[in-house]
């Protein structure tokens, strides 16, 4: 086992991998930037290096620098945490050049799985369903209606130049077909000077469930069930829940196979994530693999009462898993409650936490960094805390979650805790009935007095 | 369904109802004294009514009073928590007489388990071990070998007056009996002018083993498996585990069996403890029936996914049971955090709490009323927070323990912080070879500078 892990990130999921290794009698090492001086997984590790400026090019992504503060410490391996350097090939080479352990991916399987050509062309032939369409850029509307027969309608056109929904649309029958690659071309010709056009199956009514998968060195996997991460905003998940409302034992069988297949194609070694669009009807397709801790993993440590940061670390060591699936016993949901304001669209909201009260009790579990006189500084992420709740049933869950919410006192800055206090009431959320698209149509209510 | 609930209780246990109260969308009405006036069962409550100074026989044990609130404010049912007035014959038949429920055992019950004697005697009727001994005082000497004899050696002859080990002795065979029921008889006279003496069978190495049950209104009852309690103080109870490290699956079957077989020979309503001394060779015998909910609760409730006051309210409420006993699925320990100074005899140590940090992360849990800035009131019991961690196996419970311990930061009082994190270090403890005798020889090591 290692004697001695730093761990090259910061915030809370510092915290968390170091109170993983205090339980496993491991040292360990934190690493900050100037402006994390007084963040709790420097004052909570058993050393901690200085490693630059605020910016995190100069500190946290900075190879050369954590690379040195592992020699200095001796430290023999490092936990990247998610993020910055948590999925750099580079760094996961340049760690084993030096004899450092990185618990994570190998420089290789990052390279691969962080192509997405590569990561699709991978997972295709792996037998795992990827969404339908065109290889590459259409060459004329002759090879567009062909693809579109064999994708099967409805189809997207998209510009391989396009952002922003520009150059793109959905077919929906042939007879549309001619007009939407004439519209979609010209917008594009227009907006991008360029007018390239592929083509994907359109995903009807997309949810977005990923499947925890662990690997061992020896070519096994295995999954922990599924996390449903819909409720996005910009590609930014807000909230997790484990089961996902929408999964039935058939579906969760088959994604978790394909998962697991997946990671043993590629002989995956760690915790890694499949993402996974799911449509109504639904049909399943790999979105990307992660390849790395999820910041959403403490939902599923908790219906399955697994401690996930310790699986990275025994499988890094060379311990081999029991290869066995599990399946959630119970109902988790994570709230990640950010420094922003959901009243002015979620605007950055640094600055001195004044006062902290933390929900506690029955099914309650809060993951934090921060504490009453933190200054939040505005150079990294806005998270600073997830708020997990578990019980027997969704329903329960939920009415915990709202009870914790409203015990949960930050003061000094603002918070999404009302935006997460209102998702918990919103018919559609608690119905389970929501897609990515849940937070196109959401509007927060006025302040009450 | 109550709609709203009146907590005649302070601290965390007031709090605790109040969370599962709002969970399950049932109003809640605290009661408090003038000492408790910015304590946070009152913040969280719907409503809070001012029930006296801080003395407790002039507020939170005046029924008169919390009875008046109750009316005033309209609440149909009266949670009492532990201590105060939970287990009051008079209080429970009160409430009775106001047609408000009261979410806790019958007059009758109380009185029938509140009196040793009579508790014995019902236990004994329903075929639950007790300890053997005389049937009240001995008549000579003839009687106490007698009874030494059918009672089984080693046997406790013990001074009905007695008290502090004073006329008592312990006798492992017939040829010391003589000599120890005189000497017994002179010691008791001398220092309580009276020599009356009963005999009880010697509990060699014993545990204080309790089995959690739960009855409904029409006579069904289960157990929620056992809680060790063996570390006490004084009759304090200081941690407590499930399982009992001591437990085998026959020994909980058994014990499981006969706690239920007691609550359905008394028709028990509600949550309920029925405590046993467990001997070295595994015999159990009845101690008490504790008709209320326990302080230790919790340690229950993580390792079978439970919330015992739910459960509480919906067996008061007319709610059936499954009637399915539960086997711990988990491991999970019990720190009680007293404001007391484990370096001075435990003394009290009340005032501000200036700062303080809540451990958190994976698999734990903290029970508490206290926040910074909060002052604790002399007035009342010690016990500040609940610290429960949980985990798969015992070893990595204690290691929890231990990283959360060294993460809660109170400062501004003494607490049995420091107490705790030696104990969890104790080869004993560790090793789960320990009986109530454990605190006798256990000695703090000095403070590390």
């Amino acid at each position: 086992m290692f004697k001695k892990i730093l761990i090259a990130n910061r915030g809370e999921i510092a915290l968390r991998v170091i109170r993983t290794c205090k339980e496993m009698g491991i040292k360990t090492v934190a690493v900050y930037s100037t402006a994390d001086a007084d963040s709790l997984h420097v004052k909570f590790a058993d050393e901690a290096v200085c490693i630059g400026p605020p910016p995190s090019n100069l500190s946290y992504l900075k190879m050369s620098n954590i690379i040195s503060a592992a020699e200095i410490t001796n430290a023999d391996a490092i936990h990247p945490g998610y993020g910055f350097l948590s999925e750099n090939a580079d760094f996961s080479r340049i760690c084993e050049e030096h004899q450092i352990k990185f618990i994570g991916a190998s420089a290789e399987m990052i390279s691969k799985m962080g192509d997405k050509a590569t990561a699709k062309a991978t997972m295709k032939a792996a037998g795992v369903p990827c969404v339908p369409g065109s290889e590459g850029i259409l060459e004329d509307f002759e090879d567009c209606k062909k693809t579109a027969l064999a994708t099967g309608y409805p189809v997207m056109l998209k510009a391989t130049a396009g952002g922003g929904g520009k150059g793109m649309r959905a077919v929906w029958k042939e007879e549309d077909l001619q007009g939407a690659w004439e519209s979609a071309r010209n917008e594009s010709k227009a907006a991008f000077g360029n007018d390239d056009m592929y083509m994907e199956k359109l995903i009807e009514e997309p949810r977005h469930i990923e499947i925890q998968i662990v690997g061992d060195s020896y070519g096994k996997a295995c999954h922990l069930s599924e996390r449903d991460c819909s409720v996005q905003r910009r590609h930014q998940k807000l909230t997790e829940e484990v089961p996902s409302p929408f999964m039935t034992k058939k579906l969760r069988k088959e994604m978790g196979e394909a998962a697991v297949k997946a990671a043993e194609y590629i002989a995956y070694e760690g915790a890694g994530t499949v993402e996974f669009l799911v449509d109504k009807h639904r049909n399943f397709y790999f979105m990307e693999m992660n390849t790395r801790i999820q910041v959403e993993h403490p939902i599923t440590e908790q219906v399955i009462d697994f401690d996930l940061i310790r699986e990275q670390i025994l499988v890094a060591a060379g311990v081999k898993i029991s290869g066995k699936n599990y399946e959630p016993a119970l109902h988790s949901i994570e709230c990640r409650i950010n420094a922003e304001d959901p009243y002015h669209d979620f605007r950055p909201s640094p600055g001195k936490i004044t006062t902290l009260h933390a929900p506690g009790g029955h099914g309650v579990r809060l993951d934090t960094h921060v504490y009453a006189g933190y200054s939040i500084p505005p150079n990294y992420d806005s998270m600073i805390a997830k708020l997990i709740t578990t019980a027997r049933t969704r329903q329960e869950a939920i009415d915990k979650m709202k009870r914790a919410l409203d015990e949960f006192v930050i003061e000094g800055i603002k918070t999404t805790i009302p935006f997460h206090r209102q998702l918990m009431e919103e018919p559609a959320y608690v119905e389970g009935n929501y897609t990515t698209a849940f937070m196109d149509t959401f509007k927060m209510k006025p302040i009450k007095d």
